[in-house]
């Protein structure tokens, strides 16, 4: 695969893999069969990303939300998250995956994975949501004890569940919809947007390429 | 004007006027000239919003952020908010000033309306968020007293300071960035975000009739 150059690049980008139960009917499966889709192109952007030496990428696998669809759908993605970091753990990458471990529906496996664990030279961060919630992370802020009384914008990034994961500057959105639907909203402030119109599971490296095209010309200015 | 019929209405709609800068520049004016040209375009909007019975709006006035920015810059849009809620004051409408107070940047003109004001019928709510700041926004949970150990979605929402605000359907952004900049994102979770390539003094209703017929095409899962 030939990487284009580019004179920009972000430092951290999360990824919004939406549409793999449209795609999956799409096809005739039913819907739950299309998570297992989604696994090989979240591993092609990985590797996009380790050769264009990005610092950080976060994958949104599923939410406290999510889980409250019917029982099959809620395995089939389980599994494929399980699968995802599984593919992931044995290549070069600093893992972490983030979400409400007091819940059932947090998978077992994972429990590993919820402090940061190096692999190789730990060339890039990758993070996992998993059975994340909005509200979950920003109420963890009142959950902790020994709280400073420091109200600033700094001390509220520490505060919450999701402190480890740094503010992010492009997010890329597959399957149309032009929503966050919860994605770390304090790190999500700042953060360019871009949709691809294609489902997840039709993931090209050339989509990627053009969000990082659009992405390159864009200003950045925090608020300033 | 003609309005147009839509089969799907967002309840609550929020406006980022974004351009008012570049649009001077492009005429040839200094920066801060833009943005008393950005009074009549919200004037618009909002009763375009009272025909169409949406039930509440909200507008990006200034932030904290925004502050830092050259005086003469900051003078001129802290005037157009001021200037923007007294248009609207006399009008039906419900207002609602949300911003941090305890700050010299608050246009004390505007301190009357940091409760809801009620005018003629009060058929739409109508808010405008003025020296906002999203994280003055989310730690005001921390400064409250008497939190209750509740930490659902519901209680979270009640105990930001933006709480008199409810939950977001559509942003609609002036000015071709695609991103959120602070705006809301507690309220923002799960709103579709239309953007508008054309600088905001340039408004035309056309342009939000594009975002709202775009809009009822949309799905609402909510995470679902």
């Amino acid at each position: 695969m030939i990487i284009p150059n580019f004179k920009r690049l972000p430092k951290h980008i999360g990824f919004i893999p939406d549409g793999n139960r449209r795609w999956a009917q799409s096809k005739g499966l039913p819907k739950e069969a299309g998570y297992n889709y989604g696994i090989d192109p979240g591993f092609e952007l990985y590797k996009i990303c380790l050769e264009l030496g990005i610092n950080e990428i976060t994958f949104y696998g599923f939410t406290v939300d999510n889980t409250k669809r019917p029982p099959e759908q809620r395995k089939a993605f389980q599994k494929a998250c399980v699968d995802a970091v599984m593919k992931l753990a044995n290549r070069d990458a600093e893992l972490l995956v983030i979400g409400n471990t007091d819940s059932p529906m947090f998978p077992k496996e994972l429990l590993p994975f919820t402090k940061r664990v190096k692999f190789g030279q730990g060339l890039i961060k990758v993070n996992f949501l998993v059975n994340y919630g909005w509200h979950w992370d920003l109420n963890y802020t009142l959950r902790k004890k020994g709280f400073t009384g420091d109200w600033s914008h700094d001390s509220l990034i520490k505060s919450i569940a999701s402190s480890d994961i740094s503010r992010i500057d492009l997010i890329v959105r597959w399957g149309g919809r032009r929503r966050l639907s919860g994605f770390l909203p304090v790190q999500s402030i700042y953060a360019d947007f871009y949709v691809v119109d294609e489902l997840w599971p039709d993931f090209r490296p050339e989509q990627f390429f053009r969000a990082l095209e659009w992405y390159q010309e864009q200003d950045v200015t925090l608020g300033g």
